[in-house]
């Protein structure tokens, strides 16, 4: 059982562009620190600079919206090329109200604008850009890993903010993740006077991000790359892909 | 910013009796720790043994189900004396299916069971028992920063862990909480670009709640009080009340 933790921010990350390697940019981070990474370390990674670095970017003089988002835009009251790309990653809308569309994402996200940032993109040229998801977050985060792996055995967590649905305020929570545990299914395994656990299946990866988002700050991305060390886990690694509740399980779409 | 933390749980935690000062046994672990608390520290202590010290237990022997409590547990196959708790601590069932409660509990949270939980509540003279949330957390909370105040300026977070609607696995969130802000709003603040960020307030009594389940640990119950230090914040401290969606923000009900 983990019982110390510790949490500590990379300090001097450069802007992200796109084609950056992050790996180097983390060791470079790390270097600063004065830290070396150590097995069963988890490197927790913002979305913002995953996606700059595989160039998620697009320039909305570039988009025609669709009816359908000149529609939406209309009802919430949005950009429609904003809402044409934000329809674009995503395969529902869960909700809409002025200032608000609840998407299901591409990926199976329930999230606010399909995870579609628009603070924190550099307008180059005048030309105004948003930033999509990573293609395939888990696909990312296991990539990072597999370049770290010749320093130590670590995790990797790329993590976003989430609003939740009855509670005002985000939360960090995991969109990828590699070499950890998404998930651990501690059912029936015996409480502390030997019954059998109801309901244990703990979201591993989401605590994680959940953590490492009280250093990373939303405000400023200033903190984007967080490590988290003392952890412990026997579980096999599971991706967050499995974290998505499938159709069958889920009561409120 | 916040760019070390560290998190750390008490060690030998007694078993928690009704009418346990939770104070004197939080100060006794730091004890064990070699530990002084510190200001800004802030204690999280798992819902299950401030519920235990408020003495917040219902011995189902006493427990007369209602009709409409009989009708809900055929439906979702559970004890009808269970279900009877379950729904004299709530205000609405949100949805149910066999094996599944969700409520609204009268403290406003949308939570499987409305917080009842079986386990880990011990069997005296072969009485079955189950254990409710606290009756005010917010000021279970504000209870103990005070018997704590003499030693450190400290915040407290009562944690529970709920499930989430789209996302499989539970997450440590704050049920009660004093002393820091349980909501941080930087709407209104410029991102790195000198935009003012559209969506900022954070969930940072979650986002502490979810951290120290890292080391509270759900089948075990071992690790029940976790210190988080190295936590900054300027906002003024809110309750968890106040995290709770009002009904006119809740889309999802």
């Amino acid at each position: 059982m983990t019982s110390r933790l510790e949490l500590f921010a990379l300090p001097g990350l450069p802007m992200v562009q796109a084609g950056d390697d992050l790996s180097a940019l983390i060791l470079g981070g790390l270097d600063r620190a004065g830290q070396v990474l150590r097995d069963r370390d988890v490197v927790v990674i913002a979305q913002k600079i995953v996606s700059k670095a595989e160039g998620r970017t697009v320039d909305l003089a570039d988009v025609v919206p669709s009816a359908k988002a000149v529609r939406l835009a209309d009802e919430v009251g949005k950009d429609p090329r904003i809402v044409e790309v934000v329809l674009s990653e995503s395969v529902k809308v869960v909700r809409s109200r002025p200032n608000l569309m609840i998407m299901q994402h591409r990926l199976g996200f329930v999230m606010a604008n399909a995870g579609i940032d628009q603070s924190n993109v550099a307008e180059a040229d005048g030309h105004q850009r948003v930033l999509l998801l990573p293609r395939d977050p888990d696909g990312s985060a296991a990539a990072i890993r597999a370049r770290l792996a010749r320093h130590a055995d670590v995790g990797v967590v790329i993590s976003d903010s989430f609003g939740r649905p009855w509670r005002r305020g985000t939360a960090g929570v995991a969109i990828g993740a590699a070499g950890i545990p998404s998930l651990i299914d501690l059912r029936g395994q015996p409480d502390l006077f030997g019954r059998t656990l109801e309901v244990s299946i703990i979201g591993f990866a989401d605590e994680i991000a959940a953590a490492a988002s009280l250093l990373q700050g939303q405000a400023a991305e200033a903190q984007p790359v967080v490590i988290v060390r003392g952890l412990t886990w026997q579980a096999p690694s599971v991706p967050v892909a499995d974290v998505v509740r499938p159709p069958e399980e889920d009561l409120f779409q």
